[in-house]
């Protein structure tokens, strides 16, 4: 389908293999012919989880992150280990950052987040069937929890302390949901 | 503010520098003392426009991406050149990726893309203040026009034609926006 979009790949060339990360150029064949580059950036896949107390407030956690060079809010998430589904990956995740557990995710649905550049896709899960489990951060997690009502979330937007696009479709998520 | 959860950078090493994006690897010291690497690709940052004709149908464009290998449909978007204003280049590529033209881009908010690895911010706009401008493609940009309504978006999630964060986030837009 759509073949007439497509382009062929002629050459790849691994730039960088890392911890997380790798980077790869494409040369490949346009749909008229000619020739062009796609710098491309290979990830290993993600979860989020939207979890909402039974208080009905939603469960975020504050970090720093390195890319921005900033403090922001955002829904918990992590990167999928090699091998690992969605579903256990995100319960795993929920536990270790919020200390919240839930056998009951919900599949809300999974994007891309930068499809121009990289296959990062995050699959998605609501829980409002929380119960007490262990923290358990990655040695280089540093985080604070942060659970608040849905009207605290969308001035938090407002405010950029939410900045993320999951976190933002989280948001508005639960503002349709209502 | 939030001091604790700040990383200090140690050493940066550019590892490449390309076309779009740029990829550096930071030495960093942890809110602990320890010292960790974080991989971080370096974007322009990027506009993104929510189109809506007269009739109310939602404007998006079908192409091909390369990192995911698929053909999928998106709200149309485009990189900041240097120098350049959010609102002039979304004026911009609404009107040389779908031949709409809007003098009334009306902002809706920024968010970043992956945190977790890159500072890609796309700044979103909305408009249905539609007229005939000119269709004006990249070279290396094959792209077909789709039109359809909230409905059929809201299909086109489940379906997986809409498959991306922004898109995702826009059909959500519409629907919270009625």
């Amino acid at each position: 389908m759509h073949k007439h979009l497509l382009e062929k790949t002629i050459n790849t060339t691994t730039i960088y293999e890392g911890r997380i990360i790798d980077l790869v150029i494409d040369d490949v064949e346009l749909p008229d012919g000619k020739m062009s580059k796609r710098e491309l950036i290979k990830h290993p896949g993600a979860v989020a989880v939207i979890p909402v107390t039974k208080e009905g407030k939603l469960v975020m956690i504050r970090q720093y992150r390195k890319a921005l060079d900033k403090v922001i809010v955002e829904i918990p998430a992590g990167k999928l280990e090699p091998g690992e589904e969605p579903l256990p990956c995100a319960k795993r995740e929920l536990e270790e950052e919020t200390g919240y557990q839930s056998e009951m995710l919900e599949y809300v649905t999974s994007f891309y987040t930068s499809p121009g550049f990289a296959d990062e896709i995050i699959h998605l899960y609501f829980t409002d069937q929380l119960t007490e489990g262990n923290l358990n951060l990655d040695d280089d997690e540093f985080v604070e929890l942060v659970e608040v009502t849905l009207e605290e979330a969308q001035k938090m937007i407002t405010t950029r302390e939410i900045y993320d696009a999951k976190t933002a479709f989280a948001v508005q998520y639960l503002q349709l949901r209502k």
